[in-house]
């Protein structure tokens, strides 16, 4: 029997990869995504639709009220930063930083992996192509699994939780030419922070611009449908 | 002015006691509670009482859907274990157990303190009169509070958080005299994991039972309606 893992999905780019990655290495896929107050509800159907694409077992979004505890421009009505440069995205923990996100979502995806009995938790947080955010770092997810198996009942009694961050080192081009390797349809990925109405992404902020440049360095065409 | 603190409130005898201890140091009170699927409604009316009668400045409710991720008697229909020995209750892990709880609890009252600038987080866990859970030792705490350190923007651009556990070394009856000494209204705290409909406590639950030996031997009447 494959063993299980539960895979962060978000349904962005590196999210996808590292779902599709989980897939190759034979886990039996447990999607986790989170309707947590963020303005692009476009990002959970990309998630869906991407859930449904790589055939997981289960795909379980929770809902958790980020906006209450506020902090973030993607959880409140603050404007997303636009038209940055690479190196304005490098420099600073950017307004778009959500307090403890991913200590919150992976205390999350541990709870629902001990719970089904998972011992392997897929995160694709990386470094390189990041903008700079604390809880994407390789010594967070380290001290983050430390704490898991110390408190934890199956951390405890020696059924250890191991947290896989396969594009850690890798850029954003790196991470799709990867993907296109692996069959992952990136048209059904969503990365914008500020999404129009009508779900085509803005094209200009940090994200956005990330992306673009990762398929262009990649030499692969950007299948996204941009507003302009 | 006085320095914020975050104090995690389940309505109970700890995190009470907790609660009156951050109030005696002169922090500002946010307290934090959670509507998490447990069957105990009475529990969130307690906290929300008890953070009236203590004069908070904020009492947070946060909703969090822990029985989509099932695997406990406190979120499931799984029956809850009664009249159970002081050595039962110390053996082994109980079916009490919600999977990573104080891990997605301290996690979330992160979030929250960094957003409204507090860098003090206190929770009423303690190691001696517990039911043996993992999430309630000091080793956790300390690694927790590294994680949280090393993966939010506060405590990387050196405002560090201090998880601050007041009750860890403390017996119940110990807790019980340190509040009563700090004007703490017990007939307010709820401790039971399965009280009946009008509100009134099993008696027989662990959770119970230890809050009858802790009146107990603290020597002081305990307030609390149980069904019998």
């Amino acid at each position: 029997m494959a063993k299980k893992a539960v895979v962060l999905l978000s349904g962005g780019i590196d999210s996808t990869t590292t779902l599709a990655i989980a897939k190759t290495e034979g886990f039996e896929l447990h999607a986790l995504s989170f309707q947590y107050g963020q303005r692009n509800v476009h990002e959970l159907r990309a998630a869906q639709k991407i859930a449904h694409d790589m055939k997981v077992k289960h795909h379980l979004v929770l809902d958790i009220d980020l906006s209450a505890v506020g902090g973030s421009a993607l959880t409140t009505d603050t404007p997303v930063p636009k038209k940055r440069t690479d190196e304005e995205i490098r420099q600073a923990i950017p307004i778009t930083y959500v307090p403890a996100r991913n200590i919150v979502f992976l205390a999350l995806s541990l709870a629902w992996a001990e719970s089904i009995g998972a011992s392997d938790i897929f995160i694709g947080v990386n470094t390189l192509d990041s903008s700079g955010y604390p809880d994407c770092r390789p010594e967070f997810i380290r001290t983050f699994e430390k704490t898991a198996n110390l408190g934890t009942k199956a951390g405890v009694e020696g059924r250890p939780f191991r947290i896989h961050t396969p594009l850690i080192n890798m850029t954003k081009a790196q991470i799709i030419q990867k993907g296109i390797t692996l069959g992952v349809d990136y048209s059904l990925t969503q990365s914008c922070y500020d999404p129009a109405p009508n779900g085509r992404s803005c094209g200009e902020c940090d994200s956005c611009l990330l992306r673009k440049k990762g398929f262009r360095e990649a030499g692969i065409p950007d299948p996204t449908p941009y507003v302009e």
